[in-house]
């Protein structure tokens, strides 16, 4: 197999025949809100009209490359270097759409197996050339961004020839995979063995084993199924300095696990080349409903019984109010059904409130008394079951998101998204605390936000809320317009005790606030453990730890 | 509050008052099984007969240190000296009771707050002085020898002024804790909250939250509740470098999490002065109950099935049909109800098969729809239900197995415990392998061991071993026959696979696999974290990181 063309549009999120564009009704009502220019942002530059600088690889060291991977296996064409030249961050998206700013990898290379990993890192390393790990290119924290300086030059390494299922043990229910498999190839070679990972973020379509793994990822089902971190057994990893392996056992008591200083390791230690990880039986049963409540309080307050219950269902989300509202805003069509269901919702009191989506998978014979349980403690803390109409939609769109924000892009609208975690004593204050901060921020250079949330994990002590923000894009001004918000949502989430954050990891974007999260001499504990691992460090630099 | 007394007996475990000797005729059934010289071993010498060396704390230090923590918080007197000389592992125990080779500190000093705990360390690493955290100095694996070669004096920081309950956040179900709070002052004053951390470990009595924290403890619930680095949100470390603070959220991204770093650090990185642990209610009801299978692999299978069906019990343990044997055979007094139970077991072809004891704790509502559903599983797995009368009898003896050790050890036995995890696949090869290792090494020696085993803690991809075995003891060449015993069994594991420790860590005892277990990399990784906490490296030398 030869080096693989790029697996998403390099402008952009996914495929052209899966775009989703935004309903007119729904644009018309956000130009109105946003105050957006009828004329909008504009699509993207053309692939030649994207600047790049020239690969400034020495000859000398491309024909090791070469040598180390295979010469087919190695592509510094333009369409490889800009499709890994970013990720799928706000700013990424503003660079590659705009063709400026963006920091390209001289070449890429596509080893085809652990040991052509480390090949190159081993060349990589001799010729202090920085290396930047790539799985499917989704981080959106800038965590793919090919940042080169110092350095003789910035590779990007590629894992899409690693993409095999290599063991499954169905009687310790455990799965060893290579870490360029996307999402779907994922599911679909577990399937075969009748079982599943049950790790599906947003970004599933299109990223790796490998990049959940090194990110410490949550999936939408997590609540149930458990984070990346809690799935992962044991793992390899190249690193400058050799090969780590944290052996797949159940647990240890064996000092402070090398497991976890490897899972969210974001390639600055190295390049996980497999991991083994704890799946289940593929689920018999599926039911996931909608829920509605007053307000997101006695909504946080329901889903916290369900929790500290011993009820979770595997999916759980809950949107605030404002989420509610566009949601319900943005999906409409105002048809009959539609306003029967408005209806409904004012008839008990519900209008203006919150919806919520609650999924059960698993054994058809626990799915009942399961969702039994969970809807008895529903009902009690005040909600209003609403069947499986919104559970449904909710699942068909639950990969849509990016594919929306292009088009939101097209219209002239910065979007971005954060998340963070806090304790449930915490929640509100802090959800509240974010939702100021970005209004106060955006409002005072004229583009007062929209700004939504919504409870997307749970866990006994507290919860995870995810916040989307829509305002009108400030046009030339978009890197500047971000930071602003950036900074004030970020300053807001630490100030507040929440984790800088939950599941999109540091990357180049929460860099800075790495400090604030782990401490100065937290900071040190991992560079000493990088220093050891990476004694150049080439590996994926200006990401996670701050210089 | 001046510096407290040593909480256990000097040359061995806990109180006088709770002293379990062996019944009579117990004993004479070892005598015969194992060969035992009628004198037995002996009582182990006086305190005034313990060899020690002169302390060799520089005066000037020795006076710094006063003015750190107070004078009446540090003891250099023979009694201080010899209670934290060692833990209460077999060499441990060995070393007391003979009098010969013991480390013991120069002086012992008990900080008062966490201020006091910086203060020392800030002392000692100017003095080049090393430092040994002290918790209950219940370590098995000689986690607490003052080992101080290369060092200007060895201090022993004992922890026991520092332990209170700080704070309790009902809502999201975490309670902060002072590490040198024992267990059952921990419970105590939990329950005061209506709360329960559920971690119970055979040395609870007399172990610390601090010393469960650093050592990745796990408790005989911990099926049920979860071990303690699943435990533990937050903490606060005290190192020479400075405190580090891994902050307490329910889950994070941000790289590779500090908490993991420090949970299970082993005193070698620090000292841990607070630490959020999530808690639960108090459980309304408990049901404990013995089950019998026709062999250990038939009960490995019917508890797989239980922890892989999601009906796991709380407390889980499935002895081998040794350990039944003996267990039972130890606890026997000939009378009518256990004459009639054998003739009960023997009628339904299980003689000569296992016991296992399943507990439940929770919601009085809850208990009885989980046990069904457990009872269901074992039954199908060839489980034949006991009743009550057993899990009540193992809830009544939980904590006696360190106060029969001594009583062994007077009689002259060699009795040593070790454990271990691996996958479910694994399983059953990897008893296989220990067993015959043991009984290989000991029989060769002379000394044939009874070899007893039992599964104690259930994972979805496999279970702990914990290894019990008994031989006569070689008068004079006690460490020699452990040593080689210990190699056998460590290197059995190793080669099939396992952890080097499940929960018992690894202490000076397991120092020399460490390697083994996590590569020379790995090992490089975690010396790289420790160098930037600890750059004199005083913290607990000799332990965790081999030299």
């Amino acid at each position: 197999m030869s080096a693989p063309g790029p697996r998403m549009r390099w402008w952009g999120w996914g495929e052209d025949r899966a775009a989703t564009p935004l309903p007119e009704r729904a644009a018309r009502m956000l130009r109105e809100e946003l105050g957006l220019e009828p004329s909008g942002g504009g699509r993207h530059v053309g692939l030649d009209d994207v600047r790049l600088a020239d690969p400034s690889m020495p000859s000398d060291t491309a024909s090791r490359l070469e040598k180390a991977v295979g010469a087919d296996h190695v592509r510094a064409d333009r369409l490889a270097r800009v499709s890994h030249a970013a990720g799928r961050s706000y700013p990424d998206l503003v660079r590659l759409r705009s063709g400026e700013g963006l920091n390209a990898p001289d070449a890429v290379v596509y080893p085809g197996s652990a040991e052509g990993v480390a090949r190159v890192l081993a060349v990589c390393g001799e010729a202090r050339v920085a290396v930047v790990p790539f799985g499917g290119g989704t981080s959106v924290v800038s965590g793919v961004e090919a940042l080169g300086e110092g350095f003789a030059g910035v590779l990007s390494l590629d894992l899409a020839c690693l993409a095999a299922l290599k063991a499954v043990d169905r009687t310790s229910l455990t799965a060893t995979l290579e870490p360029g498999m996307l999402g779907p190839a994922c599911e679909a070679a577990l399937a075969k063995h009748g079982l599943t990972l049950g790790h599906f973020p947003q970004s599933f379509e299109f990223s790796t084993v490998g990049g959940w793994v090194a990110t410490r990822s949550a999936g939408q089902a997590s609540t149930g199924y458990g984070r990346i971190d809690e799935l992962v057994m044991g793992l390899r990893c190249a690193s400058p300095a050799g090969v780590v392996v944290a052996k797949a056992v159940p647990a240890s008591a064996a000092g402070p696990p090398l497991r976890e200083l490897l899972v969210g390791s974001e390639g600055a230690l190295g390049v996980i080349t497999e991991a083994t990880l704890r799946v289940r039986p593929s689920p018999e049963a599926r039911r996931y409903e909608g829920w509605s409540f007053r307000s997101f309080e006695e909504g946080v307050e329901a889903f916290r019984s369900l929790e500290q219950g011993g009820a979770a269902p595997d999916v759980a989300r809950l949107s605030d109010e404002e989420e509610t509202r566009l949601t319900m805003a943005l999906a409409s069509t105002g048809g009959m059904t539609e306003r029967a269901g408005g209806a409904y919702l004012r008839l008990r009191g519900h209008e203006g409130g919150c919806i919520a989506i609650v999924g059960f998978e698993g054994e058809r014979r626990t799915l009942g008394r399961r969702g039994a349980r969970a809807r008895r403690l529903l009902r009690a803390g005040g909600g209003l079951a609403l069947g499986e109409r919104p559970g449904r939609a909710w699942r068909r769109s639950r990969y849509a998101g990016p594919y929306l924000r292009d088009d939101l892009l097209d219209r002239g609208v910065f979007v971005e998204t954060l998340e963070t975690a806090s304790t449930w004593s915490e929640l509100l204050r802090l959800h509240a605390a974010v939702r100021g901060a970005l209004r106060d921020t955006l409002s005072a250079r004229g583009t007062p936000p929209l700004v939504m949330c919504h409870v997307s994990h749970l866990y006994p002590s507290g919860a995870s809320l995810y916040f989307t923000f829509l305002a009108r894009q400030e046009s030339g001004r978009e890197l500047e317009q971000w930071g602003d918000a950036k900074s004030a949502a970020s300053e807001a989430i630490l100030t507040a005790g929440g984790t800088i954050t939950h599941h999109h990891a540091i990357g180049r974007d929460h860099a800075k606030w790495m400090e604030a999260e782990v401490g100065e001499l937290g900071l040190e504990a991992l560079r000493g453990a990088k220093e050891r691992l990476d004694p150049a460090g080439i590996m994926n630099p200006g990401k996670l730890l701050p210089a």
